[in-house]
């Protein structure tokens, strides 16, 4: 069985975390990506930033309960908890991700690259 | 005339800024607060916290768009800019104000009072 990563549970997502994460416009390009095109592995959004700052990234996004990271075998599969944000924030995921489509491509995902 | 307070414009008003100023639970309550029950006076935030905090809370705010605050003579009078910041983020505010709400008052504002 593959190890498990912790999440929080849905009822525990805080705002204060969950703004924490989004705040970040890595963070946000992740997160657009995911919500746009559904589960990744990590793998893809190496060209976003380095292996280190994206498990950082990951780990922060994860931790405050925006995105599910998975394990399987040597790949770590990420995706959005929409349903449980949505439940917890309404239209809250929305907002930001209209936000985050207005950055410039370029600016979003340039920095640490 | 009343010196004035820089503010940025609206269409500069950053996303990145406003999730960082809204990450806040104090800076929240301050901005649930003028949503709320319109514009105030600096000093009816005193019993959120310090002077000195709450001079930082009202900075970050004012700096990031999200408040506007003018100077009447001795007085500081605080508003939300809630037409620009539905213009440039829709949903956004209120889905934070809907997070804030669901905060216990007591939690929201003790942590520095």
């Amino acid at each position: 069985m593959s190890k498990a990563l912790p999440h929080p549970d849905p009822e525990a997502i805080d705002l204060s975390a969950v703004l924490d994460a989004l705040r970040d416009p890595i963070r946000r390009a992740i997160v657009l990506t995911v919500a746009e095109g559904g589960e990744k592995r990590c793998s893809s959004f190496l060209h976003c930033t380095t292996k280190t700052n994206l498990s950082y990234h990951l780990a922060r996004l994860r931790e405050a309960g925006v995105v599910r990271v998975r394990v399987e075998g040597p790949a770590r599969i990420v995706s959005l908890r929409r349903t449980e944000l949505d439940a917890r924030f309404p239209g809250l995921l929305d907002a930001v991700l209209r936000g985050a489509r207005q950055a410039p491509a370029p600016a979003r995902l340039a920095e640490t690259a």
